[in-house]
């Protein structure tokens, strides 16, 4: 089952999927290094410590699901990074139309 | 119960008290604040975050715990409060010698 769903992505493709993955990454830690930083450089409370202990349980959960490379889940996943912007669609041009559109139609929804 | 608890500790007692356990608790706050901005800034991977993440989650859990202002076990936290380094001896020099006695005894446990 698994193998069949990966047969679907050719070895182009799976380097394609795997580096603009692998960017959004990148991109999505960045910013949240940076936003962490910026965050404690500003406190002055334990309260707000507290709040930026909430904010990372949940990024925490949030990046853990987010980030499982799974070819069935893959478009659906990539769609979301465009949603969010760690992902340009053009990143993924070397992915077959039928997938593009598929993304772009989801990254509608 | 409680009340005959609070009665052991006279108000020039209880101002001390109050005193030096909000002293200990700012110092505590800000160190941990000044920490965290220290890690922060060094941070350069995602894993560290995530130990800083466990790290919050064990020392909210204890600050917590600890800062409950409680006559029942007052002797004992101030005991636990010098020994962290986070209040003086000297700073309790109010209370009666018997308070100061127990409380130096804990100290050595």
């Amino acid at each position: 089952m698994m193998q069949d769903i990966e047969a679907n992505w050719s070895p182009v493709e799976q380097k394609t999927a795997r580096e603009a993955f692998e960017k959004a990454y990148q991109r999505e830690i960045s910013a949240l290094l940076e936003q962490v930083r910026a965050t404690t450089n500003e406190m002055a409370e334990l309260d707000e410590l507290w709040t930026l202990h909430d904010f990372l349980s949940a990024k925490r959960h949030e990046i853990d699901g987010k980030y499982d490379y799974n070819y069935q889940v893959l478009l659906f996943v990539f769609a979301n990074l465009i949603k969010d912007g760690w992902l340009h669609l053009e990143e993924l041009q070397n992915l077959e139309q039928e997938k593009l559109a598929k993304i772009a139609a989801l990254t509608r929804m």
